[in-house]
């Protein structure tokens, strides 16, 4: 098969949108645009159902201005999609890019979207039809095999920190337990990032609730105790994807049990699992201030909130693979890897490798308690957030001898 | 009465914690040092609870630097209660602070705080103490009256406008209903603070619900559809203080119908009402995408977004209520008013003004619809959210012939 000759170029936008994955898409349109073989930039409006319906936008007609401007705006600029893409799809997609002469396609997106241009793949090369097919890695969850870590989440875990810095200091003023659900269903990188919101070692958050290990409604009501009791407040931080023994994620145990008592009247939304905690932790342990908090769409997508080593790393891996289509012999995964502290190296992985395969957290990066996290993981996550991070300080508490009362 | 001496002066925190309320502790802090009769400046832990308790801090002793630090910190570095003193609460405090020689009395907080202020002042009064009584004003919900605006509020209207921005960009990504539920239980203004994240005439959010205005669910899901079909998708900014026309809150009236669907065997938490706004839309309008969040804490807590007039006007209310303490004549609560555009000078308003009063929108803010806000309300709180407001930006639209479809 001859290798493409790279006049048209499309990009796309896949799945939950990030912080930062505007910088990679720009990334692929400034880049491509240096190239002499490469006529046409096209972006698909919101991903591969952009590509079926031939929703195409010409970037090459973008200002190199703006194209910066929206590099540092949240969200997926082109639009995303929720669809994943069967066999019968992703011909159409192959007959869409085909038809508009498109010899390289780029993929912004997680698993999902690494499979969809795995199977785009494999099908031009069925045919004949000569293009490179890239996928460029994104996701908040963190969870791609071959990775060290992907765009999106360092922003994400920042964001986390620093609303668990903030919650901290809040139940410190206010003592009671505080529960905060973040996102990931899978993987509990996400969730454990709170951990970094902690400066003292009184801080919260006290308890780390992630998906690697087992729920159980007892041990986390002692939990809680342990730490009202040490301290007379607990902050808790809890992966919305926490399951119990066997599997079955506690959200959905939750809700059976509600639309039960309910005689399916109740219908639980996204606040769910906070709620619920909440509840259980105030009919059980009879404390008065408990408070729930579901992060919800801000994780992803809260602007002024951002990583620079996010930032930089996103548009790379979009100008990588540009460079890796024009000058390689070879489709793939552009994957990112720890070479120092800090610095990483960008590799063309083999798209089977990433594609539809789900990463969770390494035993090393929790505790024997399974309620924290350790330092190896601090180690791991600290350079990710970058610069400028904020600190929390306090008083010390140089203390005025009591005259009414005995001290 | 003889004018009092100043030995010792004593600040506190009250009520809900902001991200600069340490901004104004810090400004009484070191503004009293700076007074030759100030022997000792005390800090009460945890509000009026601390005061009866004389679990005083000597600030006299702490360094320069780490108050510095702790004004940049969110949240009351102090300690806070939701402790509403009755008479005899306020007696004790009285008490606690004539024990100790408290010559001058600083109260940073809301409505509530300023109350027990006035009762304090007139106690001290009464029993020909000299002491100098100050209200300090704080409150996220910016409903004190006789101010412009109140410190805190715009530091939270900061968030909300940026998490509303990036709400936005998602719900453009990915469209459908998103429902983002704000704090402020009397009045609008944060929520309406969502409508300063809009950039482009077609930006969200398209819907904002205040508690000024009765809130009615078949006006909603009208208002809902119609955005729903002109631009396919809708962004809804929502308080959680919104009541139906017998000012019944909404929140309220949904716990009391899905306790009587469950047999008093579900009780809902914080994310209650974005859960049930969205299972309506669900329910009546069948649309696939609907999404609730609850804001929560962050509002009033978050580390790592501030608005820098916010930081600036509560300094200085701090500063100010030591200089009117210690130059003037009389009791007084701070207040800020607006002299330019933008400019504010401070004064010293009659506690009687503030205490106990709630301020609500006024109608010149909000639209004929009542679900929006005017150019009055943006002219009013855009100088509040200071320098470095983040943009969101678009990629032009210059689309591409389709080829196998008809456009």
């Amino acid at each position: 098969m001859s290798n493409p000759s790279f006049s048209k170029v499309l990009v796309a936008q896949g799945g939950g949108p990030t912080a930062v994955i505007n910088q990679s898409m720009v990334g692929v349109v400034l880049e491509a645009r240096k190239f002499h073989c490469v006529e046409k930039v096209y972006g698909a409006f919101h991903g591969v159902r952009g590509i079926v319906n031939e929703d195409f936008v010409d970037l090459t007609q973008e200002t190199t201005h703006n194209l910066e401007m929206v590099a540092e705006t949240p969200s997926s600029a082109l639009g995303s999609t929720r669809d994943k893409p069967d066999l019968k799809y992703c011909l159409d997609i192959f007959r869409a890019v085909r038809a508009h002469g498109i010899s390289c396609f780029f993929y912004i997106g997680g698993n999902d979207s690494a499979d969809t241009v795995r199977i785009v793949s494999e099908q031009a090369r069925a045919a004949n039809y000569p293009m490179r097919c890239i996928h460029i890695p994104k996701t908040i969850d963190n969870d791609l095999t071959v990775n060290d870590h992907t765009p999106g989440f360092p922003t994400a875990a920042r964001f986390v920190a620093q609303t668990f810095m903030g919650a901290n200091l809040d139940n410190w003023a206010l003592p009671g337990v505080y529960i905060g659900v973040v996102m990931g269903r899978h993987a509990g990188f996400l969730t454990a990032a709170a951990a970094l919101g902690k400066t003292f070692p009184d801080d919260g958050p006290h308890l780390i609730y992630m998906p690697e290990r087992p729920f159980d409604f007892d041990s986390f009501l002692t939990d809680v105790k342990a730490n009202m009791e040490r301290y007379g407040r607990c902050v808790v931080a809890v992966s919305e994807g926490i399951s119990d023994i066997h599997q079955r994620p506690i959200a959905n145990s939750l809700v059976a049990q509600v639309k039960k008592d309910a005689h399916g009247n109740v219908e639980l939304g996204g606040g769910a699992l906070a709620d619920l905690l909440s509840k259980i932790v105030k009919d059980k342990l009879r404390y008065n201030r408990v408070r729930g908090d579901t992060f919800g769409y801000a994780q992803r997508s809260f602007i002024g909130c951002v990583s620079d080593v996010d930032q930089r790393e996103a548009r790379e891996v979009g100008e990588k693979a540009v460079q890796y289509a024009m000058w390689g012999e070879r489709d793939g995964s552009v994957t990112i890897h720890r070479t120092g502290f800090y610095s990483v190296s960008y590799e063309l992985s083999a798209l089977e490798e990433v594609a539809g395969k789900t990463r969770t957290m390494p035993d090393e990066f929790i505790t024997a308690s399974g309620t924290d996290v350790t330092d190896a993981f601090r180690l791991y996550l600290r350079p990710l957030l970058g610069k400028g991070m904020p600190d929390a300080h306090r008083l010390r508490r140089n203390a005025v001898p009591k005259i009414l009362t005995a001290s």
